[in-house]
């Protein structure tokens, strides 16, 4: 039995936290929203985020940070990307010991487009840190918490960090793979969201099964392109926290990404889509940064750029997506 | 304008004779039903496979094969991998010139396991054949006969041939990529079914997006490192006839293959599945071929394995899904 703490009481903090409990780990959450925080220690509810599903009876959270951080030396750290910065800061004021950090985002850094591993390692202390990690993979949230069968990949340039990620974690329906390329599934669970988009574009224009196939597979070619230039290994992208990750996110109604480019499709406004969601659609942050990582770094990425088109320049949806149709004859 | 035949009234035969009509050819099918073959030239229908969809003006078809050999130096063979050595043979017996020969198939001959090029040309005596290649991709027809966007790739050993393909098929809603790997083009056509299979099965359990996605992933390493051992080129499994494919296959409800696990998962048994689907189900034969194979090149394949225990030692369906999930820990 390991102490672990779960910063974060959004969905998928609550699936991670109740994997780990179901584990017999000692698990105490945090979060900012005291309904919330009561419901999981006293209800063993999320009646936000995942509603109706109950919990492990060992499920437990608090508001207080200073609390949850003496709680232990592993932190799962499950914020939104354009919070982490600030919790960062806050736990590295706060701690004294070195913890082990494995957080669960899928996104870059607003403007500095950094990944969350740099961020962390940018804010917290190295006296303070025992090391890294990243857990990602195919992986909505409701699936996880009603215990449907899951595979993920835990990645860390240390060893120690994969294999404790690994032990922590797996159980008969959460599988984990470890995986060395932190970098590479760091930019894949953040550029997936692109094609989500493209995808639910596709999909919001009407355009069948063929297409959306096929803006899949070129969207994961073109995503891989840019991952390789900034570090990652081209195989990361094959695995789940690539191919697996895209395929959960373009298919499934459950993603928000798919649906905020459905809408999009469909002629409603980016401002509208994102009114009606009422939530972060990281894909469109991503889109931006990958628009302008790709002339960075000199990377054909048709698919991104017809999106960024579409996305900030108002860009005619139906003429983008069949001009991706009409490029030169050329060899796959 | 080419002088094109296509041998096969079925539903993907016709489709791509309407892609080519479009393309402005002179397009002449052959099929053995006589009902078929007058609607298509009368009523520019094919009302037994694409129910309800007008087809291109042009289209006619006739019973009479030496008729539609006479027509055309250039033949799309879209007839049913069981069907392929026959039709050969009777081609083989009434051509007297040189034919350039595009197939279109999706499978292994039953026991042989050959690819449908080495039949075409085992069958067909080398002064009668100008050269093979063949088209595969994420291609529902019902979905190329209505002019949605559709992208594939054509592949051939010869260059002509891959440029001669991409020539005639291309137009604003059907892209054409070339391919130099034959042989992984029509394995990977072949191989995508078991995995179909597969994530039906899934499906008809009741497991949700995160274990079909991962089932995808892995089965597409799985039917990759086969495919390589028979001397693939691993990239094609990236492309249009691999990855493309395989998500067409494992997330449409058009696809027979999909439908056919789903039964299985729900507790039919194979041959009341075959029986209600009353069409051939290529990746249950497919399932056997994988299974022999890679006893046969040592290759560890177990999504096959555990879908062949399902399909042919009546194993138990849950278990062996399951049983997926609890492999030894493992690098990705």
């Amino acid at each position: 039995m390991t102490a672990i703490t779960v910063l974060g009481t959004g969905s998928w903090g609550t699936a991670l936290a109740n994997v780990l409990l179901d584990n017999h780990h000692d698990v105490l959450m945090w979060g900012r929203d005291e309904k919330t925080a009561a419901a999981l220690t006293e209800e063993k509810m999320n009646p936000r985020y995942l509603p109706h599903i109950p919990l492990n009876e060992g499920m437990k959270a608090t508001t207080n940070l200073t609390d949850a951080l003496a709680h232990a030396a592993v932190i799962v750290l499950a914020v939104p990307t354009k919070a982490m910065r600030d919790i960062c800061q806050q736990v590295n004021a706060l701690v004294h010991d070195r913890k082990t950090i494995i957080h669960v985002s899928k996104g870059l850094e607003p403007k500095t487009f950094k990944r969350v591993s740099e961020i962390i390692e940018e804010e917290i202390d190295a006296d303070k840190l025992q090391g890294v990690g990243v857990l990602s993979g195919p992986s909505h949230a409701e699936e996880v918490a009603t215990r449907q069968p899951t595979t993920v990949a835990i990645a860390s340039k240390d060893e120690r960090i994969r294999q404790l990620g690994q032990d922590l974690f797996m159980c008969d329906y959460f599988r984990v793979y470890t995986n060395e390329d932190l970098v590479g599934v760091e930019i894949g669970g953040a550029l997936k969201n692109i094609i989500a988009l493209a995808a639910g574009l596709s999909d919001g224009i009407g355009y069948g099964d063929n297409a959306k196939a096929a803006l899949m597979t070129r969207g994961l070619a073109e995503i891989t392109r840019l991952g390789v230039k900034m570090g990652a290994d081209p195989m990361t992208y094959l695995g789940m926290a690539g191919l697996g990750d895209l395929i959960v996110t373009c298919t499934s109604v459950h993603s928000r990404n798919w649906r905020c480019g459905e809408m999009l499709g469909k002629g409603i406004s980016l401002d509208a889509a994102l009114d009606q969601m009422g939530m972060v659609v990281e894909g469109v942050r991503t889109t931006q940064a990958a628009y302008e990582m790709a002339a960075a770094y000199e990377v054909d990425m048709p698919i991104t750029a017809a999106l960024y088109d579409v996305l900030f320049n108002e860009g005619p949806v139906e003429e983008n997506v069949r001009a991706l149709m009409n490029r030169q004859k050329t060899n796959e």
